[in-house]
């Protein structure tokens, strides 16, 4: 049962030779959850053998070309590929405008629907579910309205122990109980407690996607104890100035949020295209927060599964 | 003196791993003439060190998103590099919505112009001219409407002989007539033919430009003698019958034009994603053309200078 990221572009508005624009993949149980769709996002979704058919949710944090100019083609992509599933795209009302034009320019053969789902960055709130996740939106701070995705996967039942299905010869309904949390009655009268029949379910896993914002401190109580945390990291903090002016963050404030949110780790990105290298960028989070690592094109960052204690 | 072709794109609507959309730029004497502009131009450019400011002019053969879907990203690129230049982008009409829907929600803080120059595509007219080249439109034959373009380099002036410009003692306003051709007359009334002043000048050197289309008999006629051809070869002629549907070419038919057209070079390219190796589309053209090339990203496809022969 994956729960894991994938980069597929990392760089700020100008890409370079080396970076793509912003979109990233979350892979959870083989359901592909495309966050953001900068210019390229096919030909690097392509790149790294992600299956364009697992992909049914797009989630946009904001009407930046950097991060929705690659919705045209991929939209066209989908229909190439004999895509007939329905497509459903989460974003500020103004992607709406650019989802119109397409369909009216560019869509007129189009085989598959397109949703789209309007997303009010002013309020966290839950967006999406399924059987396996809910997705929630992370107000940002930037220059234009602009939310962060919260994606939480459910926890798990308790997972029964067949050994004990035999032993106490459980029925279906005993079953379902028992993976609730309940204790066990033999006809006997004998109480069998639930620790002893089970063991603890799987955590739910989180990923916080948060580009693109400038430095904000309540983000930080929005997604404590995230598992994963994307947080942009445009400038190197002696730029923090102009990080303020062009509502970015720097390396070190998303660490400072990382720190805050008491996240388990923590992925930069969004570099300007000024730092060739991002030594320094990774250097300065890890003074605040030790478990940093860059967002790279193509790199995997997997978040395992782990089971819940015994209370 | 250059005049030299750069692919940037070598696939046909569904970018491979290895193939980016259409996107070409031809170097006339280092003005930069980007022609077509699928998804992923921009980072084509950087990736191949194609400065950004020497690109005024841009051509689009016709509104199939994998010819187009890069302007936008590159407007913005070249609005964050501080261009300050006139943006002059033709096109068939249609290109106007695109622009306009940019500059409504993309560009509102754009430094520079673009001005749109409609293209028609049904007759083969000059809509470009500059001191070096002209460019003239060429009648495709596609599912939308598609136009092609022929970049034709001026053919320059004799030159003169430096020693002959002492013997005689010439003054400026003669040069400028031997130049153009005239004979030199002495104060002795001796007259010195201009073959004996000058060496020829160099021969104007010719691109054209031809996606998409399906095979197109008349195309030869209108491109006749050109020294570089690029004709897009989606299919292998075993797939004619796809080709005709589609409106594409088979590399058989893009030799057959290329022959007809008593080409220098031809360039094949726009390949299905169907075909991982191309050897075999390059082997079926050089049945009938011999000189034959790959599109291939990156790749330069310089013309050298020659000169005339002396009548």
């Amino acid at each position: 049962m994956s729960f894991s990221l994938t980069v597929l572009g990392s760089s700020s508005a100008l890409p370079t030779s080396k970076r793509f624009p912003s979109a990233h993949v979350l892979n959870v149980h083989e359901h592909f959850f495309l966050i953001d769709c900068g210019e390229g996002t096919q030909i690097q979704l392509r790149k790294y053998k992600i299956k364009f058919s697992r992909i049914n949710h797009v989630f946009i944090s904001h009407m930046h070309g950097d991060h929705v100019f690659g919705l045209p083609g991929l939209f066209s992509t989908f229909n190439l590929l004999g895509r007939k599933n329905d497509l459903y795209v989460y974003g500020n009302i103004q992607l709406k405008h650019l989802i119109n034009f397409y369909l009216e320019h560019f869509g007129n053969d189009l085989l598959y629907k397109i949703h789209f789902k309007p997303v009010n960055n002013k309020r966290q709130a839950v967006i999406y579910e399924d059987k396996n996740i809910t997705v929630e939106t992370l107000p940002l701070k930037h220059r234009v309205p602009s939310a962060g995705f919260l994606f939480r996967e459910k926890e798990g039942e308790r997972n029964i122990l067949k050994e004990m299905i035999e032993k106490y010869q459980l029925s279906i309904s005993d079953i379902v109980k028992i993976k609730k949390g309940s204790d066990h009655i033999t006809p006997e009268g004998l109480v069998i407690p639930n620790a002893q029949l089970t063991i603890p379910p799987y955590k739910g896993r989180s990923y916080a996607y948060c580009s693109d914002t400038m430095f904000y401190h309540r983000l930080a109580e929005r997604i404590k104890g995230v598992d994963l945390l994307y947080h942009e990291a445009t400038f190197l903090d002696k730029e923090k100035k102009l990080a303020r002016l062009t509502m970015h963050s720097t390396a070190l404030q998303a660490a400072t949020i990382a720190r805050e949110a008491g996240a388990g780790t923590l992925v930069i990105g969004h570099f300007s295209s000024r730092y060739d290298d991002i030594t320094d960028m990774l250097n300065e989070a890890r003074t605040v927060f030790g478990n940093t690592l860059p967002a790279e094109e193509g790199r995997v960052y997997d978040i395992p599964r782990t089971r819940k204690q015994n209370e």
